[in-house]
């Protein structure tokens, strides 16, 4: 049965968490209604904070957005999360971590918990992301969590979906050092110690304060480095207020303007490239050329570039449905 | 000054490889002279052993791969690899690590070393990491290494580039097991776990070994777990002996065939897609449209989908270059 997308945006609009969590199965299937849907919301958006948590498996985040979700609680701000795991390809679904974190919170109605494996490929996950956070904002929501694994192409994903990127590290074995050390540093703009409590932990303080001073940014905001133990509550307020503090600075300094509208570029550039392999992917004659252009070029008949060619041909002149 | 790429395309054939640098050079800006190139030099692919290392940062890939190059040199057998950093989306360019490497086979002409980072954005990793294995393999390498970060979407990446996925784990803090759990077993063909003369090695064997047995997959190929000490050579002829046993497993029950397929479907796939977005951003017609419309969603005076709906319309029908 086709949900009625009209509807359930209006239930949305209302505070409707039902309706919200059906809207979001329909985003994350990345279907027509859900295109529908959005494009009736969306002028119902734009109102959230939303922040970004990073950092490598094993960092914490989990624990942390959790205690991040109390702070804003006792502000009275109307939370939501989206965890995103994208180290789960094949079977998706929520973690058992994300099963025990929306139980703690199922009494609570503003804070609004959704998880995301990648079960989608190719940038789905991307789209409906970006989709998910427009649902959280026309809910209602304040603060929107996004909690994504700092590795990969996931930290560029990152800066295209929050205004304010909080980058989390943990003392240990130098894992993660090496990432930020390559270039990350650039996309932070709160730097966290999880576990804090642990050797090392002001080694690491002093690498990232080093490689922050390397990057020579003197205007403008200055990340500030905060020490957390997230499973003790350690420091957490301190970071809430240094998140609270980037985006008043960002709104103070206009920069959110700019900021705003890299994130509606990104998103428009998602939905234009991945629309030409939907339709690749989704009309019976496309699949078809596609399938014998693949064995073409597999049994070296063709090669990519000629073959994509011809492709892209016949998905141009193919009227679009 | 544009170079003649079919001078570089004969040069690389006879084995040159200051011609297949500029080759490999051409293919990560992605320009077409790259495709040109990768035209003529296509016919001419499809003999090299595809081996993917994948781990987490720290796990010791680059270690590994030095000892496995060793490996395959002791047999005379040709080596090519492309390390693949995506954690480095905006600084680029060759690690430390792997200048040294480079150093250390600089006056052996049958090993190859490439390194990437992901200073392009939207798949052009993926599509000039594809280009990059095409050139080693028209060089005429035996056996072809591919290097990446194993979390987030690069796992996915791999299955897509390489015929035999070696899964690389470490005893320790608990980082990669997640990862392992939440399913990227099953792509690993290989399993290795490096650092094993550390504590927690045996734990993690079993670790393994259970979430293997998990997937209750009894017919075909059965993944081996191997320990190894990359820093000292320990266990890495086993671990080239199981690698060769799953090419040779490919070969003769036939799955190699089904494997390439997919490795060209993949390709075609993310050269379709991103042509478009590259149409985007070179033609200043398309550029213009696209400003103006990320304006009018970033006001909200239109949505993303109304807004794509519109580029799509006006790179159709805009006359291809």
């Amino acid at each position: 049965m086709t949900p009625d997308t009209t509807d359930l945006v209006k239930q949305l609009l209302k505070g409707n968490r039902r309706a919200a969590a059906r809207l979001m199965t329909l985003a994350e299937s990345l279907s027509p209604e859900a295109h529908s849907a959005i494009k009736q919301l969306y002028p119902h958006t734009g109102k959230a904070h939303i922040i970004g948590i990073t950092g490598p498996p094993g960092s914490g985040k989990s624990t942390l957005v959790d205690k991040l979700i109390e702070q804003f609680r006792n502000q009275k701000l109307k939370v939501g999360v989206v965890a995103v795991d994208p180290s789960s390809p094949f079977t998706g679904g929520a973690l058992l971590g994300d099963r025990i974190r929306m139980n703690r919170f199922a009494s609570d109605h503003d804070v609004f918990i959704r998880s995301m494996g990648s079960r989608g490929s190719l940038g789905g996950l991307a789209w409906a992301t970006h989709d998910i956070v427009h649902i959280l904002d026309a809910l209602g929501k304040d603060i929107i969590l996004v909690e994504t694994v700092g590795a990969g192409q996931a930290e560029v994903d990152i800066i295209q979906l929050a205004e304010t990127v909080v980058l989390l590290s943990v003392p240990g074995l130098g894992d993660d050092i090496q990432t930020i050390k390559a270039g990350i540093m650039e996309i932070g703009n709160v730097f966290t110690i999880n576990k804090s409590d642990l050797d090392g932990a002001d080694r690491r303080y002093v690498e990232i304060q080093s490689a922050l001073n390397l990057g020579q940014e003197t205007k403008g905001w200055q990340p500030p480095i905060i020490k957390v133990v997230a499973t003790t509550g350690e420091g957490v307020e301190e970071l809430t207020k240094a998140i609270q503090d980037h985006h008043s600075y960002l709104v103070e300094s206009g920069e959110i303007a700019q900021n705003r509208e890299q994130r509606c570029s990104a998103q428009l550039e998602t939905i234009v490239e991945h629309s030409f392999i939907r339709k690749l992917f989704t009309d019976p004659e496309e699949q078809t050329l596609f399938q014998e252009l693949v064995k073409e070029v597999n049994s070296r008949k063709t090669d990519p570039y000629t073959a994509a060619e011809k492709l892209i041909l016949h998905l141009i002149k193919t009227p679009k449905k």
